[in-house]
């Protein structure tokens, strides 16, 4: 990884600095306060600019990401632009456009693909055996896909309700899976209890932040028609942090007019993020967490500073919804668009819902709603939402 | 659907006779025997040879399928290239280059999408109100969110022994499933029963033949570095037949110098296509089908005649292999390449593997591998093969 091509460093708000990408593995060395890519505008703007050649989605953006272009990333062919026109539910929200996000369409099902394509490349440039991280199952699939590739080894602390498919694929990619009774929260302890010296690729990690900046890239770095309001659902802020900082490198190289309007959805029964935004204040640790939407039922986020800053910065907003909600926007935008919209999906598009209710997204607005997973995960939840209404 | 942009009609071999696009529902109105596109290929070569605007995947192809550019295909975003290279593999193989098409990576997890983006579109613009289909599962789900999407209804015909994703998916879109106790061709025989006037979509349609057509042109259309092989997984041909069709269009306008080897790999429980090439008659009925791979435990196929000449005619040839192989390929593919590789593509892994020992693929060839099928309906049985390692 190397400063010549695009990003800068990382920078530490708390210590106010820039710290070199060597000097980086997780938190700030100083302060363990997260840390935030950032971009070299102009060389990015080179780099988002250039006309594409055979090279698709994140691998494109290589050099922009400080890796050699011919083989610095390890590559499944993770992200591309893949969005979905909603009429009817632009109609049905009272807005101009609303449009869809399919993340789930990358290597292993999951918008993390981006951010481990980069954490392992990062994992392997350093020479590790191994990557380790706590997950909610989508991230301990993805870094296993990512690990196998780069013929490293890794393994993931995931809570015992994380679905079969997360586990499973884990496993037959050759990852090794600590299986945690209990929630998220139990699974990340243990991985923090855990001994061990390997690279450490879990939600906290810049790294991941980079590989999520792309999603920005991918979506407006070509054409720079951005929307008015993007809706994102979100957990530990990972992604919202990394898509903000890599909208902040498109607008100071001027591929779009103005960052849009961020917004952060949760499930009410675990939102502290949302909380945080709605009382002014930091993010506090959820003590009740309750939703059947496990990849957000995160009560600790690990990069929750950084996602308020995204949302205040964006001039965006947070909104909260139940899981009756969320589930119920899943399933209508499934048979009303025929997009694979997940659970988490639903609890963005939920959210635009809301949001749409109380004006902060006005009829003459667009919309882009991020589902950042592929439906199978989530599958039997959304029947049985089908099932209360006795279908 | 008109034929002034890239297509010219359906053909019946047997009639020996060009059919009109409107002549045609499913299979030809005088015999009875499948029909197979034909492509005007200078058309066809303007449209792939075009720079790529916006639209990616099949929606950039419309004109050449027959439809208006901008609003003729009902879209969700199906097709572009989404090639691996597997250079593990390639040395395991001891051949010079392998690559995986992940075709998983579709809106609905299959590489059904592109035919039934097609296959859909064709029954809104003639004003259909249902579409049926029998289906093994992963035709089902992308007939009901395309349906969906279109404001049609969808009546799928499936066996019990469908994957829950795939029945849950079809309910999740709004579409109607008959779940049919036992095998596919419990399922056939009752859609063969069913009194309906919904508008045929299953694998006999010639315009399934159509969108799997574009699975050629995604990956030659423009960069034209066609590999010495292809193998792909067949259960009822209609992939292998489009996809040919495909082919020599693009051979035909000059975008490929010659239409590379195709090989169609079958599950030894189910082989009635790779029986038929080998003694080199016609495609018989499988009395015994039974095979844990379900979507090619197709003991009839729709298409059979159109795909053994789609093997004759570009020098390929025909495999079949074990379950059991095609699971260990499938589960090692996985953990050497970090490829989501389903024990469908498993079974062309496997059979490629069986191809480079037999010397049909030679030391220095290069083979591209078709994985039609994204992994999630499939991680239970290749999570099972783990098992049966003591994993
Ligand atoms: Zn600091
Ligand atoms: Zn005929």
């Amino acid at each position: 990884m190397h400063t010549d091509g695009g990003i800068d460093g990382f920078d530490c708000q708390t210590c106010e600095t820039t710290l070199a990408p060597e000097d980086v593995e997780t938190t700030c060395p100083e302060c363990g306060d997260p840390v935030t890519p950032v971009f070299d505008a102009d060389a990015l703007t080179d780099v988002v600019a250039a006309e594409t050649d055979n090279a698709t989605g994140i691998d494109r953006f290589a050099p922009a990401l400080g890796f050699d272009p011919a083989a610095g990333l390890v590559s499944l062919g993770a992200g591309g632009k893949t969005v979905i026109d909603a009429p009817s539910l632009a109609a049905e929200l009272g807005v101009d456009r609303v449009r869809i996000a399919d993340e789930g369409r990358n290597p292993t099902g999951s918008a993390v693909d981006r951010e481990l394509a980069v954490a392992v490349s990062v994992a392997a440039e350093r020479d590790a055996e191994q990557i380790i991280l706590p997950s909610t199952g989508n991230a301990a699939r993805s870094a296993a896909a990512y690990a196998g590739r780069a013929d490293l080894e890794s393994l993931s602390y995931v809570p015992s309700r994380t679905p079969f498919v997360e586990k499973a694929m884990t496993n037959v990619h050759g990852g090794e899976l600590s299986v945690v009774e209990g929630r998220y929260r139990d699974a990340a302890a243990a991985y923090d209890d855990a001994d061990t010296d390997g690279f450490p690729v879990g939600p906290a990690s810049p790294f991941r932040q980079l590989g999520a900046a792309t999603l920005a890239l991918d979506l407006f770095g070509q054409d720079g028609s951005s929307p008015d309001a993007i809706v994102l659902p979100v957990g530990h802020g990972t992604r919202l942090a990394g898509f903000f900082a890599g909208l902040q490198a498109l607008e100071a190289g001027g591929r779009v007019g103005s960052v849009p309007q961020l917004y952060a959805a949760q499930p009410a029964g675990c939102a502290p993020i949302v909380t945080a935004y709605q009382n002014g204040g930091e993010v506090e640790t959820w003590e009740t967490p309750d939703s059947v939407i496990g990849p957000l039922e995160i009560p600790d986020p690990a990069v929750g500073s950084r996602a308020l800053d995204a949302l205040a910065a964006s001039g965006g907003g947070a909104v909260a919804v139940t899981d009756d909600d969320a589930l119920a926007a899943a399933v209508d935008a499934n048979a009303a668009t025929g997009v694979e919209v997940s659970a988490t999906g639903g609890v963005a598009l939920a959210g635009t819902s809301e949001l749409a209710e109380r004006g902060e997204i006005e009829p003459d607005g667009s919309v882009l709603v991020v589902d950042p997973l592929a439906v199978a995960a989530e599958s039997d939840i959304l029947r049985s939402q089908l099932m209360s209404r006795g279908i």
